[in-house]
């Protein structure tokens, strides 16, 4: 049996060989074809394939079984056309929950420390006194450390499990949001309903919604609205979970103290996007993740359960 | 007796007092002068007071026994003209910990995930593509996480212990430098003599060394040279240990990676200094600390064992 692994990335091959009934072969992932002795293989690794390789794909590898997509939403695989009643899909969930987890702590301390208003400031090459020396501590109505910020994760999946270690080690009052309510990670999650009284207890709000249906902008007005002046929102999950216009108008009227946001409806955000200069608005080009880390363990999990005849991890 | 506390921060009185033999009296930091009435005080604790305030302070404070400062290197203080025969001095050395290493985190994470080159395309308009969706993992030869990232902490005391566990959350492997060898807070920490061997091995050196003849210009243009073309510096402990010129040279030959700097030669930086536009330079203006945390905590033991006759902590 063939298994196709991508060249976009560096994986180690000699960490997924052994198994004696596979060959490993790499294949071209911004081809708009796959070679002919390829079109025979069983098993597809995908990372950042064009669209035209992957519509290719399910056109001609007529005996593909399973694709083992390395990013953690493999929307591009889903939309491809590949045939799903005959190939089995699985997502790279997991691979980046460490990198997403270090962006989200950057944008969050970004904020806090003003470093975006610094830059501004050497830019003009001016010296941003009023950010430096001697500063009040701990202002009711600021957000300007971690230290005591309460800060609400909504979407309490494993980035958040791997993210909060980092802050309550910084001193921060980490609550979450998710479907169902429970302790995870030490942490007490509060199911959907629960947002009103939360979130005006908030000083800093991490949005890590996986972009669906249901979570179409889930960060609308109303609940805008509900936040602290001061508060800052930080989006890592997806664009579509922000209403981008609701969220436009908070940022200016200074409704709130700020946003970073890694995601955006449209990516990359159009040029002449009001979001662009957007008060107190921190962009970040969807850069928390794009690193799978341990892909290869990965690969070599879901290959055994595969050949045993079990379930597969992260099925679509 | 009479201990004065200065008006320039949040204090809670109630919890200093208890004390039958004291009473606490707020007075004026930024005032030229102090009322006539406290004159005769034993203690004064000062924070960011006026240089004309302490001056008049050594003139007039003819009782004083013991000045309590908040800051961890009171160099305002020890320069005003005290009679220090009579009068003793100790820092506020450990109020300032949490936050130094809090913002000195921020600004590793910020180089490491080029926040500020971010920033510069967002205040154009323009979307930064080159920095977001899939990137190299890990690359040898660049410093894009902290995740494997070899930090080195040059000036391993309390700060460094502070930051030591939130680096290490994250992946990093971190070496200490001091004036004496040792384990300290689970990190190896060398003398400065291995210098040579440590930097070539560094991809983020962390500069968090106190301001004295023995440290003027500690990273100077060989040490800089030792450095991998990749590498950051990151300073958050006094301007004085970096040779800014040798440092501008580095950074426009492209030498090192870049250099995140809270202090500097000459505060505020002045305008017009080559500084401001350096290449991957990333100017923070002296904003790690200037927070005490605990000072009541700190001036309660002081004041208990100043009236028991015992040793002070934090004596200079």
């Amino acid at each position: 049996m063939k298994l196709l692994y991508p060249n976009t990335l560096k994986l180690d091959a000699s960490l997924i060989s052994g198994f004696p009934t596979i060959t490993l072969h790499q294949y071209d992932a911004k081809s708009p074809t796959i070679p002919q002795d390829l079109l025979d293989a069983t098993i597809l690794v995908t990372w950042s394939n064009s669209p035209a390789n992957l519509a290719f794909a399910a056109q001609n590898l007529t005996q593909l079984r399973w694709i083992q997509s390395l990013a953690a939403g493999p929307n591009d695989v889903l939309s491809a056309g590949f045939d799903r009643s005959r190939v089995v899909v699985t997502s790279g969930s997991g691979l980046h929950d460490a990198t997403v987890a270090e962006h989200t702590l950057a944008l969050l301390l970004g904020a806090a420390r003003r470093l975006h208003e610094m830059r501004d400031f050497q830019v003009q090459g001016k010296w941003p006194g009023h950010l430096g020396g001697p500063q009040p501590d701990r202002e009711p109505g600021t957000f300007r450390t971690l230290r005591d910020a309460r800060v609400l994760v909504w979407g309490f999946g494993n980035i958040a499990k791997k993210l909060t270690p980092s802050l309550v080690a910084l001193g921060a009052k980490v609550t979450g949001v998710a479907r169902s309510d429970g302790v995870r990670a030490g942490v007490q999650v509060f199911a959907e309903d629960r947002l009103p009284e939360l979130l005006p207890q908030t000083d800093a709000l991490v949005m890590i919604l996986p972009g669906d249906e249901t979570t179409k902008h889930a960060l609308n007005k109303e609940r805008l609205a509900l936040l602290p002046k001061h508060a800052w929102v930080v989006n890592v999950g997806r664009g579509m979970s922000v209403d981008e216009d609701a969220l436009y108008e908070a940022l200016e009227g200074e409704k709130i103290g700020g946003a970073a946001l890694d995601v955006f409806e449209t990516e990359p955000l159009p040029e002449g996007n009001k979001l662009y200069k957007a008060k107190n608005l921190v962009l970040s080009p969807h850069a928390a993740g794009g690193r799978p880390q341990g892909a290869e363990a990965l690969i070599v999990d879901n290959l055994r359960r595969f050949l045993a005849g079990q379930e597969l991890r992260n099925k679509m």
